[in-house]
């Protein structure tokens, strides 16, 4: 490591992401109170990438309720500072330059379009280039680009409160019950490099490169706080028409969620209530899972045999002795045999409320697409080799997950027929804290003074 | 390996492919014989997932000239039957798979959307089931999606002809003079594991979901034949004006390409001619390169310098020292100290036809995004960690790789100063054979008898 330029560089940036954030990072009292000074307020925000914006600012954070978008790119962040005030000062940052990039601007305000300060002479290195204080305000790979819908949601691991035992920020005690270590899962194989994450950040946009370009510059306001520790993009198909989109399986996915228009259905099954810590009132639970899906295992199985597995209908998405797509299961026909027109292991059998007690959780979910690699299939024939490691990065967000992912999930991770072809490698829980308003940032109140 | 299984399922899934080809896996005359009775003639095919559709059939491939899709999903194949006629056999499901899917419809004809034959019994699993002859003519995933512009460009690899010194298939006397092996070039960290392949099928479309799907159906039909060796997604953004595409450098990228309009161009940089052999006529080489970019790091410099490498206005695209994007390169001017305004060492002063004795290429690039993966960076401050697995998904068409990509590239590897944030890591260089009309299958001529 060459110290002298990255620590030259690391106070530049740190001078930087302060004037952006409009502290001067003297610590979280400081914050929290000069906060609204700089606040980017939504109406005034230019529309520099043109139109097709959701909104940032709210009591809930976008990104939840928002339709989905096409493409995700979701980070999971580890903490590396010792200092509460330096995470503080982050999630100011990010808030500020979230809200920047959800209307269409460069996640930093920049004196000019990317104008050069000193122009170097030809045959430098770039290390030796001293004009840091000229670096750009934005990567700028989303120069031209439409604002696609972009939402960019925050969520804490439990290592920002305990991590290795240690309590680094003085908010030990303000973990959340809710916020549990998950339990360990039958079938799970879960590997590190994609498993948990003291922070985490999901851009979800109609364009990939905005989503990307979203999570990118906040990681380079993160230099010298927190470093990425395992990412992953996802995408739907182009669906147009507005109805369900199929997963990489070629089912419907996401045709049973709760009403997302219906406020009192959100209350009582997606957000946190008084039930949890203030900062939590407004937010909720987000559990994310990479499974692997074994495509080739699947694509040689029957479509009758899938749709057993299911439970639905993969042309029309029915459930099992029902008509449409949207009709409720049927869980009590029997066929001639006496056997359950719905199989008893099927897939959306296990996942429905009526068959966990009422639980419901908002699904959430991209395909994801990464090559091959090779694996061994969890199933007979047992093939090993080069399959395609792609498959389903699962979302879901809920009140609770100790009533909603885990409750409906360990008896499906027992049951379900579907797991002969789905491995879960990797994911993580994450408290999504209540959304922010003009003045705060995103988690501002788990930050306040007790 | 329950041989049972897989060997009646792949009985059963080659009378499907001999079926769909219009064949019964005879060998190769009586696959050039027999070919025009079941083929597939554009204008028959229905539009059952709506518009939007590239042609299939011509002199040349698609997926070449064609304007840039969103989305791409290449797949490098490496061939593991040891039989001539099962090659062939091959590319001749492929062609009809290809067109089909091109057109929006199945990737093989299907007896109504995917009706169950045979209903197993709950608690079967899924090898035990005995209706393979129901297997879905298709994974179904890209049901309700349009075509999507799709297009599938198919090549072929040196191994085709000779691997491990070994004439498999008796074409080692075939193999072109420009199907070279490529040198290594300075700064290549070319992995095995995203290099090379026997075969490469290159989908495009609009729509991650379509691409993806039309290279799944092809590996499915390859099955006991050959099967990925490597496979990468790739994107552009949406960029809906029409303007050039930022790569992830936030450079306008494509910018420099011989015109596509203009057949003479084309003809003289693009196509091979009578210089090799007949099937190759009309046809094209690629080279893909998987490029890592130090994003990071990348992000770090000034955007002076990142302008000065690239020899390019970040926000404009013009060349340095001219205007617009467009203008030609300003390859004399010099400063007032006498340096060329242009870098000698700039990306675009060293990649353009007049530094190159007039060499041209058709770069079709796209930008992928894989996650973070530890790596080591090439250049002080010589970095090591997880960063970005990300950058640029190179790939060029040219008449002779010898006078196109390796003439320019070999210079470029040497003193480019792009290069320091930049590795090679991955890639291979495909003959993509002339096109199919109606009535032949892609490389026929190849396999026809001498």
């Amino acid at each position: 490591m060459n110290n002298r330029h990255d620590d030259t560089w690391r106070a530049s940036r740190r001078g930087f992401l302060a004037s952006a954030a409009g502290l001067t990072a003297t610590g979280t009292a400081a914050v929290i109170g000069s906060a609204a000074a700089e606040t980017v307020e939504p109406g005034e925000l230019k529309r520099e990438f043109g139109r097709q914006t959701e909104p940032f600012w709210g009591v809930h954070q976008s990104g939840i309720l928002t339709p989905q978008q096409t493409h995700t790119y979701f980070a999971a962040f580890d903490l590396i500072t010792v200092k509460r005030g330096d995470v503080a000062d982050l999630l100011q940052a990010w808030t500020l330059a979230a809200a920047r990039m959800a209307a269409g601007q460069t996640a930093l305000p920049a004196e000019g379009p990317f104008k050069p300060a000193v122009v170097p002479k030809a045959g430098d290195v770039a290390d030796e280039v001293p004009d840091v204080a000229a670096m750009a305000a934005d990567s700028g790979e989303a120069m031209g680009l439409r604002a696609a819908r972009l939402t960019v949601t925050f969520g804490f691991g439990a290592g920002l409160f305990v991590k290795d035992g240690v309590d680094r920020y003085g908010l030990a005690a303000r973990r959340p019950e809710a916020l549990i270590d998950l339990p360990k899962f039958v079938g799970d194989q879960l590997v590190e490099t994609h498993t948990g994450g003291d922070l985490s950040v999901q851009a979800c946009a109609d364009d990939p490169q905005v989503a990307f370009h979203a999570v990118r510059q906040l990681a380079h306001l993160a230099e010298g706080i927190a470093h990425i520790r395992w990412a992953q993009s996802g995408f739907l198909p182009n669906a147009g028409t507005g109805g369900t989109p199929r997963n990489l399986m070629g089912f419907k996915d996401g045709t049973h969620n709760p009403p997302v228009n219906d406020p009192g259905a959100m209350a009582k099954y997606i957000w946190a209530g008084r039930e949890g810590p203030d900062w939590m009132q407004g937010g909720s639970y987000a559990v994310f899972r990479r499974i692997r899906i074994a495509l080739e295992h699947w694509d040689r199985v029957s479509v009758a045999f899938q749709e057993q597995t299911m439970g639905r209908a993969k042309f029309s998405g029915a459930p099992l002795g029902r008509k449409s797509e949207f009709d409720v299961l049927d869980l009590a026909s029997v066929d001639k045999d006496g056997n359950p027109v719905l199989p008893e292991n099927s897939h959306v059998r296990l996942a429905t409320a009526a068959s966990n007690e009422g639980a419901e959780i908002l699904r959430r979910a991209y395909s994801y697409n990464d090559g091959v690699s090779f694996t061994a299939e969890r199933w007979p024939p047992w093939r090993q080799g080069l399959e395609y490691d792609a498959g389903l990065f699962f979302g879901c967000y809920q009140r609770d997950p100790r009533t909603g992912f885990v409750k409906i999930f360990d008896k499906m991770a027992r049951f379900d027929m579907l797991n002969q072809f789905v491995t879960h490698v990797g994911g993580g829980l994450f408290a999504c804290p209540r959304g922010a308003v003009p003045g705060e940032f995103v988690g501002q109140r788990l930050f306040a003074p007790a």
